[in-house]
């Protein structure tokens, strides 16, 4: 929750002077932080605003200049962050991918490179890890992936298997389609997402060979069963991870009321016990104890 | 589940006559109702019925005589809420709704404003706040938006970037389908529910932009992925909701019998505990209690 | 479960005599029964190869012979079962569909009621009500379907309104997809599975009317979240009739062999009370009891 | 987990020489095993390039030998296995699954068999039995199936009696489509799977038929429901598999560890009462005990 509130004091080993202790919890937890938000948003709407060209005519210098200064208040903020944090920038993930985000906009987007002008829209992303519950959100998303690690590489092997079987049989009669072992694989996601898959690939294929419902109906069926298996785990995961600790946790809270109860009824009576085998011992001084 | 039987007599700053809280009561809870909902259901008919061109050269006139009575008793039945509840009327959601449905009846429906004509047929929906049962069900299924609401946020940035992307990338040579951001929001959303995204959109893309699968396969996996967590929230949501109410009410019954019979056990052992005592102080009375 | 073995001993209000009581049980779980499984499935078969003209043409006689044959043995099978059960028989919704499935046989299949020999392969439904696990699992889907009937009313008024507005917009320009209401209602069926509502509808009727997106759009993220609600109430319901049954026997014996021990516990203290009571009048006789 | 570890010390039955159950171990559990994954992963990868002719006029020569290195050590691995289980060899589905696939390479590639030689890729499969947690998985999706098992039955009912429906009523307008049972089941899942069914199938179908909807939407709402509890079946088996174990077996700790102090305080209080008794007969020794 508000691990990220005071992040300078949680580590013994650390032996940052004072100065940039602040500094670093200043960038991340002050004004500084605001505007960030602030900022990506009116960028976000100012790189939609550049696509398009009737804008561009109008205004295509005031938001090249916005631009402009989006980036260098970009680039001031990961430095603070570089001089506060020092070599632990590079250990928190969110602060690489903040990194590598504002970098991409200093290559100069000219000759081939242009094409990376356009993955300053990915800036935008930097939401993710500013605004906190967003952070949560992204960080629990990633969370399930690793559960359907096994079961997407079994789907992967189907893939696999089924595209080299389509390209073998398929490939030269519908090169479009199955030409390569990468356009078969193309070919069966389009199927696997049911897209066309009869009508514009399936009932086609079966012009020329009758028998290749053979192909598409156990694939669709396998596939079909495997990603609802993996949803399946994905779902079982959230469920466990939200519900079950809250149940667990009121569970134990009633087994606990139980047990101290019991516990005072054990403690009374072992007084009991001790007080009769007094009795005992005066009325019959002389009796062994038992 | 009654609350909505006697609202006259739950709020005590409530200091309206007597006559305007029998009133409220009368128009929301007797006959009144039963005739706005036949009403309802009768005008549903009608507006589909004067759809028909042939119907209209037959029934026309009645039809829209009927239409007009409709109105005529709905405004009243608004007047008479108004009268009785006062300024409360406005601070029931539902109450403004109704308002609004039927004051767009009252819009002349010529001109500019013709449009308007047709959103009459929203009267249906006041089913929805008259009949208990269904006002209950969307009340409960509002409810499950807000839990979808920071998910959604997350889907609309998925949906903004690959937009500017396809914009910036596809937008000259397929002015139809990314064009503009907003055409290409709307592409993206055809591609989301998987409809010809394939054979309509990605292979055409492709025939001019080879790695365009680079682009659409991403956004298939990312906006199917990003769905099915917002589904679970719901899932999630409804099922708490509904079911672990219930299981923890049974556990707490067991739970408060097992208390009460450790509570019986514990009155007994205590009682036991003090008679003992007595007994030892008065066997060796000059014996100091421990 | 075995509830259907012995249907002759349940009712003491059932004064049939006792033959047809025993004709009953013999119809209903001796081997006629294991005929009439074996005839439907045979049937059922036939009537599949009646449908190749080639396969008629060699064997038709002996497949309509076969045909009547089983006509034959179905009405037995009904007229034993209405002797042996009399009026009780129409009490039965499984009986009265059978005798329905066997009835629609024996209408004359030629002239305008033709198409109800199509009708006879119905009979292969009769196995529901034959193969006991069959009938189970057909009464726990029919009994899921009760659980989505409000949210289906809900459905039903978002289609019609959707309908109505659709018809009066685009009925003029699309008179095949929106013409009437019911053409509105299929089309917008077809738009509901995302069945090319966008390349195939929403596109075209977009070239008439731009905004036509705000009519689309919604709809399908209306319709989608109504479904998925709808859905969600079957998955609860049958989680909760499959599992939570067998998950609360087993709270309740833990509950229950918890309560016994304390009961054993409770029995030995309050003879313990007793014991020490009488101890104390012994010992001090004129004091009074506490 | 590990019960594929020490095979030869389980079945107290097996009295093969110790060198065979070593050599199975050995096999299985040693460097062997590394081996054969890693040759199945290259295989995997050669058998798709070979579908390339630009790379078979390249290294051709090398693939196809490579290939065959690939068979001879797989056929050397699995007689190894089968001296060293004997007729155990084929007790285990795994073992007879990799000897069908590696047996699959060896029929001749060459006539009317050389279908089989694209068969080869189905070697990629034996990393299912070879690599344990895909095996585990493996096991626990087939494992899911028998439960589906009356469902999927059902579900074929509904197709047979549609597709049965469907020849007879459209077969002759539409032979494409319905011209036979076998093309109308293809049909019908491509109906269920939603893919062009009202554009592509339902529309022109209603050109000749108008009321062809009553024969397509009801279809589609069935085999949708049917389905749904098919995929819930699947989830229900799924969750309680995985979950309710663990939760049960949490609970069982809870209820062990109350019931073991209950235990102790039963002792104690026993001990009690017989101490209570014995000061009662000792202090009143002619009275009878109750």
């Amino acid at each position: 929750m508000n691990q990220s509130e005071t992040p300078a004091t949680r580590d013994p080993t650390d032996r940052r002077p004072r100065w940039r202790l602040r500094l670093e919890h200043w960038i991340e937890h002050q004004w500084p932080q605001t505007l960030i938000i602030v900022l990506i948003v009116l960028n976000a709407i100012t790189i939609g605003l550049e696509t398009s060209d009737a804008i561009m005519a109008v205004a295509g210098t005031w938001l090249k200049l916005f631009e402009r200064v989006v980036i260098v208040i970009f680039v001031l903020e990961i430095l603070t962050k570089l001089i506060a944090k020092g070599p632990r920038f590079f250990k928190s993930g969110w602060d690489i991918f903040d990194f590598l985000v504002v970098a991409v906009a200093l290559v100069p987007a000219a000759g081939p490179l242009a094409v990376l002008r356009t993955l300053r829209i990915f800036r935008v992303l930097r939401l993710l890890s500013t605004i906190p519950r967003l952070r949560q959100l992204t960080e629990s998303l990633l969370a399930a992936i690793p559960s359907i690690g096994w079961i997407s590489f079994m789907l992967g092997m189907v893939f696999y298997i089924f595209a080299i079987i389509g390209t073998e049989f398929f490939g030269d009669t519908f090169p479009d389609w199955f030409g390569s072992v990468g356009a078969s694989m193309y070919t069966l996601f389009q199927v696997m997402t049911l897209e066309s898959w009869s009508m514009g690939i399936a009932r086609p294929v079966m012009q020329a060979f009758p028998l290749a419902w053979l192909y598409f109906v156990p694939f669709i069926l396998i596939s079909a069963f495997t990603i609802l298996n993996l949803f399946i785990g994905i779902i079982v995961n959230t469920m466990q991870a939200l519900h079950w600790e809250e149940e667990e946790e009121k569970r134990l809270v009633t087994a606990q009321k139980a047990h101290d109860e019991r516990e005072e009824m054990l403690l009374l009576m072992r007084d009991n016990n001790e007080r009769l085998i007094r009795l005992e011992t005066r009325l019959e001084p002389d009796r062994p104890l038992d």
